[in-house]
């Protein structure tokens, strides 16, 4: 039986770009089972997609995954395919980072290749659609049991792009992490995960101070007044900020990236 | 073979949410079918997502059903899995009457565990994610052939959340009904199907007045003027009222649950 | 094994209209695989769907190709199932030209029949929803072996609804195309192929004037400078004109079925 490919794309639900990449699949592969993590990445957004995917393949049985945000297909960069330590989990997608952080979360690429003239590839492969005409090819050979050295040229795993993202780190008595992502609430994730709390050694008890401002170390969004702040861990087990039927990221002034101090009170 | 699975939730397809739980399906039981139901049910609209799973249901393969419409998640409310007194349906989702609808179509809930402490249930178990961590897995591993009896701890089937719903009956030679959902076009969907309309005796005839207004019982749209109102049977066999080209829900002036008086003109 | 099923519609993601249609054929061949080619299509927009429906099939695996944008379902128009000359697709819908442009590129309809009242049909049929009590029914029957002649009455091919849409054309040393299509970001697409320009024997150049203006024959939006006009080929080696971060719908004056008048410069 050919092995389960996921999927994770900004491709959207309203044309027929995702469809077409699953018939191009099923014309290689009829009987591999095809996985939508999701289509709804934010357009080009590199680094959200590469973050979805560290979060969720985790849950994902070991198998091909197929990932496209590529703002620069067409361009120079590359696609690959690489293999990580972890569960022969294989993942194919541009070279731009975005596979990056699955793969370190899966034990870190130890092969990959470069697909750009992969024998698999669909030609006359077109100028922007990659994923029908050469990512989703190539996954679906994959699932079928087509090596992954034959899926094209060999390159060193170190030198794929990874991407260069804020790190969490203890300063004194203080832990600086930064606001690495938003959602439609103002609720904001952290770049820190609560297995990095408890490894840090830092003990922050229930009352902190976050940039200055007093929050509460706390289970759920009720756990806390109207109005006020909370720290509290996500579903995936990394810290995140919000305030009770309000907006952390307007409460603290948050953009992207920036830093976020947290101390005891 | 393993059995399909359905799944209907409010989580969209923005994020991750529904992909991840396919994917912690994938893991348990490879060759299961998964089919979405949908996902666009209004966030944490219980009726909603309950009427939903109703009407769709009957047309769906025996198998396990999986729904998620979980405002109160991480709080009080049982999860739960129940067998129905028809076809062998197993349903899986939290105890708030979001499965009570369905399981009453379909011949009632004959058994019933609460899975909060399941032995198939995702360790560490989040505060808000239990689609992942609890439902996906109680329900693959049911559709794999665990027993019922295995996922969890017994409960009285009579103990279920039931939905209040508002109930249509006769009144003198009136018949009460409400209106119980509305659709974007102003389409008002009453708690009144044809068999029941059948089984009541009256005899409305094609005229009628419906809280007072004149009304014509009628099959499509274009049976009357444009701006004229209508009562006819939906896709669902419901009864509902429209205005062709216009909203029947502005035109009638009605809000949710609101009672809706239809006698022969 | 059961056939392949595609399904394209106008169903959107809101409602459980497609996850119905996916319950009913799972019922007919739960080993079937069932690929959402998608169900964005512009509500009742029937050229739309035949369009993308003609350049994402030749994507797909042979099989069985349900399609479902039915702005006069329960009216007068037939219902159908036709086979085509190449590679043994089958194509189910409503015969108002959805299946034409798919069935004329792969190598036109040999085979049809009228399945309004064809057995596979769930009773009682509704008024409204024909996907699911017709056209899905139908599809899981065929991809499940049962054969085209046996799912109604057999009508003409050459009867069925064709499209009437614009046809490039030369023109002198002038190519006579039309804007059939325009996307969110003002991307207009012609109704002319790179093979046809190759074959029409027209030497373009890399300067052009469109509709008077000029206009660059380029490979990506980058090879002009912001604000000016390029002709390029999609993805699907469709001739398409563009601005650079601008709308060439709007630069242009274009509207559906347009004139557009391309000779060299």
């Amino acid at each position: 039986m050919a092995r389960v490919i996921t999927f994770l794309s900004d491709y959207g639900h309203d044309d027929d770009f995702v469809g077409v990449c699953h018939g191009v699949m099923a014309r290689i592969t009829p009987d591999a089972r095809v996985i939508d993590l999701t289509h709804g990445i934010p357009r080009h957004d590199v680094r959200s997609g590469a973050m979805v995917l560290r979060r969720a393949l985790p849950y994902c049985p070991p198998g091909v995954h197929l990932a496209v945000v590529d703002p620069e297909v067409g361009g120079a960069r590359r696609a690959v395919a690489l293999r990580t330590g972890e569960e022969d989990h294989l993942l194919v997608g541009p070279d731009n980072g975005l596979l990056s952080l699955a793969a370190q979360r899966l034990g870190g690429a130890v092969e990959a290749v470069d697909i750009g003239r992969s024998p698999h590839r669909l030609e006359p492969v077109s100028a922007t659609f990659h994923g029908r005409d050469l990512f989703a090819p190539v996954a679906a050979q994959l699932a079928a049991g087509a090596p992954l050295a034959g899926a094209g040229d060999p390159i060193d795993p170190a030198e794929l792009v990874h991407l260069d993202m804020p790190l969490a780190h203890a300063d004194g008595d203080e832990l600086v992490a930064h606001a690495i992502g938003f959602d439609r609430f103002g609720n904001v994730m952290l770049d820190l995960e609560h297995t990095e709390l408890t490894a840090s050694g830092l003990r922050l008890g229930r009352e902190l101070l976050v940039n200055g401002e007093p929050v509460r170390y706390a289970t759920t969004f009720t756990d806390v007044p109207a109005g006020e702040l909370l720290l509290y861990e996500d579903a995936y087990r990394t810290l995140a900020l919000a305030v009770n039927r309000g907006s952390a990221a307007s409460h603290l002034g948050l953009e992207r990236d920036a830093e976020v101090r947290i101390r005891p009170a």
